[in-house]
């Protein structure tokens, strides 16, 4: 099974991102990309894009890009997000990285860019420690 | 208008946090609840709270926290989230808190509990520092 | 060996923690306070306690309450600091607490306060995720 | 005044900063590196670069990039560090740019590099969030 499709079959178990739309459209080794597109129940209260889903795409590209190197079975310990600028645009594009692997615990960054017909710009950053669970 | 009544409002502006079902259920200047039912699409992989809700949780009730004590003029610059214990149960109650406010900028903290029949249990905490707009 | 005397002793070990003059004030389990007095060369370009200083006091007393839970074989992965107001004082006092022990990693949290002839202020606030190292 | 200039003079008016030796080796604008040679007083209980150092650093660095886009009135409100390896060298690298500039605050991130006889090695990442203080 390939990285891509791999983290196809994780997405499609997980509820909340079936329902956010979240496709994986780029897997390779240490290197993820997730995106969704926009729709007008992600809005905070001025129409942006909502935090709680900056993190959602940023935890999620960052999650899957430490199971391209550790394998799935890994849980987010901290993670953490800066909002930029105001999230606005058609598509959420979600780029996450490997920084260091290990036995026990994955660093990984993520950078979240919003598309629109000027093209993308980078709205969010952020990062994701993840723990390698222990196999049975 | 109570702190209570404007956080209403403000949360009832938000398109996600309707979809979500986030409920304001205590607020008094510097201190607010915020809570939500378990529904089987907030689900990841295995079946928790998705991490995405959890740092919506926390990240909402943070601002809600701020927005008593600064106004509702605020955007989030970072937050970050620690998943303490798998996140499961029938409701989750987000209790937040300002840990100092000031003119540009306020720092908030918040703690998230899951409750079942045993009880209330710690599941994540984490914290939001905003940033003030200026006013027009 | 009470947590107090084993604090004592993992501290004296490290030499940046003697050049600081970092005194280990109280221990029990989950709950250790740290204190440095005012020196000029701790001084930032302002001539308040540098931060790289908050850290390291946060940082220290974070890793020393882990270790009241877990023992010291423990590394720290991640910390962040909040710095709340300018650092002056007299001495700097750190107190640390565990938020979630762990067999792989232990969440900590810890506020440092700054004392003089007014009393104590919170300056700052921060929180360390550990990594428990596997024993040989 | 160049960018690296008017670091230098920064620099030099840093109790603590002078007393690490730390060096500000290359400036341009939004883009910093700093160093420090190895000293024994360096080190926390195993004697690797104590964390509080590498925070130092990281801060520092990031705190140097930031002014070279916004001027030096600022001040650091949150930072974090991702301790990656054992930190242990003869000399340590922060390089150090700003992700997002903005007139009220700065968002920047930092790697931190170890050399010795094999070349250099990422030992630590990080990142701070400055806020841009008004002018009298």
């Amino acid at each position: 099974m390939t990285p891509l499709d791999m983290l196809k079959k994780i997405n499609s178990m997980a509820a909340f991102n079936r329902w956010c739309g979240i496709e994986v459209t780029h897997a390779e080794p240490g290197d993820v990309t997730i995106e969704i597109e926009w729709r007008d129940d992600f809005g905070q209260y001025s129409g942006f894009l909502h935090a709680g889903l900056i993190g959602t795409l940023i935890d999620t590209a960052c999650g899957y890009a430490a199971a391209t190197v550790a394998g799935p079975n890994l849980l987010a310990s901290n993670y953490s997000v800066n909002c930029l600028r105001p999230a606005t645009g058609e598509k959420f594009i979600a780029r996450a990285r490997v920084i260091k692997p290990g036995k026990s615990q994955v660093f990984t960054a993520c950078d979240l860019f919003a598309l629109d017909g000027d093209g993308e710009k980078l709205v969010a950053n952020g990062q994701t420690l993840l723990t390698v669970l222990p196999t049975a």
